[in-house]
């Protein structure tokens, strides 16, 4: 079959590669719905991660599934799944407190930019719907394996609230998600940081009441003018740069909570600074495991249409393509057609 | 009258002051039923933080209102209160979010080490029990003031439940108060981590239900062992050094949430390591104002005693002795008689 593969810096190929295999019994094969490229597939494609060999690329997921392996006991080859991006057991300790993200069994997605994945901790991850999904809901479910459902922990992990004034720092497709999950959280006031008029239209559809464009320091002092020199209750943090933190930081209030998602790079905390701020941090890989009943509730129903962050639809012989306009802001996220 | 400066390093003395008097509008005076000696007084006192010149101190206090400015609408002159050693006038909105100690006006109290002192944003600061309390509970309400609000807040950041399994870092004064806090909030299992005899006695008589005294990695080992791997669900950081962050941050199971009291000293953070490690942190200086109305209750009601951590009790002439044995743990807090 075509997949994606990562040779090196910019370097990024479909190609063929061999099919999926059950490797434990614990495995499922799925034929992927439709697949996608991620923001952070940018860190290694822009050689700002080390890439040592040949890559696999990609691990948002959803689709039908196949074979599964002899110890998988809920899902049967004809069901429609959603997984997350962290393979998890669903069992231990950290699954049950709801961080399947730290689950002790926990994998990464892997090779999932291709027709067909192998997913590890089948019955862990993967959330079956009743019955298989008409076509024009896919993207949106698509989109609930890492992108929304990182959203929605960034949200969370900042304890958005009904009535609160939530500040979104970054306008990436987590962002965007971030403002989604805002809005259905009951936010009031959602103030999206963003440069760039597509993004901003999006974020405005999305829930966002204001747009800052203003950064560091100037885009501080914005919010903190919308915000009557208080700052917002709850920050999203969805960039993973020294500049979006510090942004994130400054432009909540003291006592806020700062969900943070985009993995940092160059990321450095003083304590005592930290202390006097009084700002609160939680971040992490999204359990998004936790989210994912919820979340395809809210598609299945139509009650979210988080798919509207794909803005490039590509074939998967495509995905250089993909990737280029991701990487050069052409384009919001770009789903593979597969 | 006599009050307590500190000229430079180890060098704390008992000398003739003047009297404090009102400077402000919305200032008080207060004669002090008892003070005491924090430990966060033993950074200046041992040179960790730069002393320029004879600095007044003493933060925590309770006492009779002697005199109120012409600003001041709710206390008169007569009424016993307690106040915080942050000074807030209660009303911003920081104050009305519940974190006083970053009042937009805040100040820190000064120069209560002493038998009277100038309480600044008194009708914000200060609160009035219903009568003068009987002279034995006045130790207990003295401890409301910084030491038992302080681990309180801890306990509340770090989201103690019903049921939780609970760390606390630091057997000093704060970290005994912070068992305190977690017992009264329903943690099912308190581990304080202490090796000192005296400490680990107190910790149990206020709720503790496990000793660790291995410190590092050790210590780390020894709770997960008590935990089957999975580390506390709430951790109290109770002082502020680097291994003690270090300490709080691996005892905690992913998805904790870390409550630092402890004023962080050469303490940094990795944005990655922390981002992967999933824990949570809130700290910075305690808005014991939040708690105040709540605590003195508890004292007056007789529920709880936190003024047992006062284990030495020393006329204020010998101030200059109530600091040594603090900075020799010799003593774990110091009263001092006035």
């Amino acid at each position: 079959m075509l997949g994606t593969i990562l040779h090196g810096p910019y370097d990024v190929r479909c190609e063929e590669v061999p099919e999926p295999k059950i490797r434990q019994p614990t495995d499922a094969i799925i034929r992927l719905s439709a697949s996608c490229i991620c923001g952070s597939d940018l860190w290694p494609y822009r050689g700002l991660n080390d890439v040592t060999g040949p890559q696999a690329m990609g691990h948002e997921y959803c689709g039908i599934v196949v074979e599964v392996g002899p110890a998988v006991k809920t899902l049967k080859p004809g069901q429609f799944v959603v997984g997350s991006f962290c393979l998890s057991d669903n069992t231990c300790p950290h699954c049950r407190f709801g961080f399947q993200s730290s689950c002790e069994q926990r994998e990464f997605m892997t090779a999932a930019q291709a027709p067909l994945a192998r997913v590890a901790l089948a019955d862990g991850t993967l959330v079956a719907t009743p019955e298989v999904p008409p076509d024009d809901l896919i993207p949106h479910l698509l989109a609930v394996s890492d992108v929304l459902g990182t959203g929605w922990y960034a949200a969370d992990a900042a304890r958005v609230q009904p009535g609160s004034t939530v500040a979104v720092v970054g306008d990436g497709a987590v962002g965007l998600m971030g403002v989604l999950a805002a809005k259905h959280m009951g936010a009031d006031r959602i103030i999206a940081m963003s440069r760039h008029k597509t993004r901003q239209d999006l974020a405005l559809e999305f829930g966002a009441t204001d747009i800052v464009s203003e950064r560091g320091d100037a885009g501080v002092a914005r919010i903190k003018e919308l915000t009557k020199s208080v700052g917002a209750d709850a920050v999203l943090e969805c960039v993973g740069t020294k500049e979006s933190m510090m942004q994130a930081l400054h432009c909540a209030r003291p006592g806020a909570m700062i969900g943070y998602v985009g993995v940092p790079h160059g990321v450095q905390f003083d304590g005592q600074e930290l202390f006097f701020l009084q700002r609160g941090l939680v971040g992490g890989p999204a359990p998004v495991r936790r989210f994912l009943p919820h979340l395809i509730d809210l598609v299945l129903t139509r009650k979210i249409e988080p798919g509207k962050v794909f803005d490039l639809n590509v074939p998967l012989k495509d995905v250089a393509e993909g990737y280029r306009a991701m990487d050069e802001r052409r384009a919001i996220k770009t789903l593979l057609r597969l």
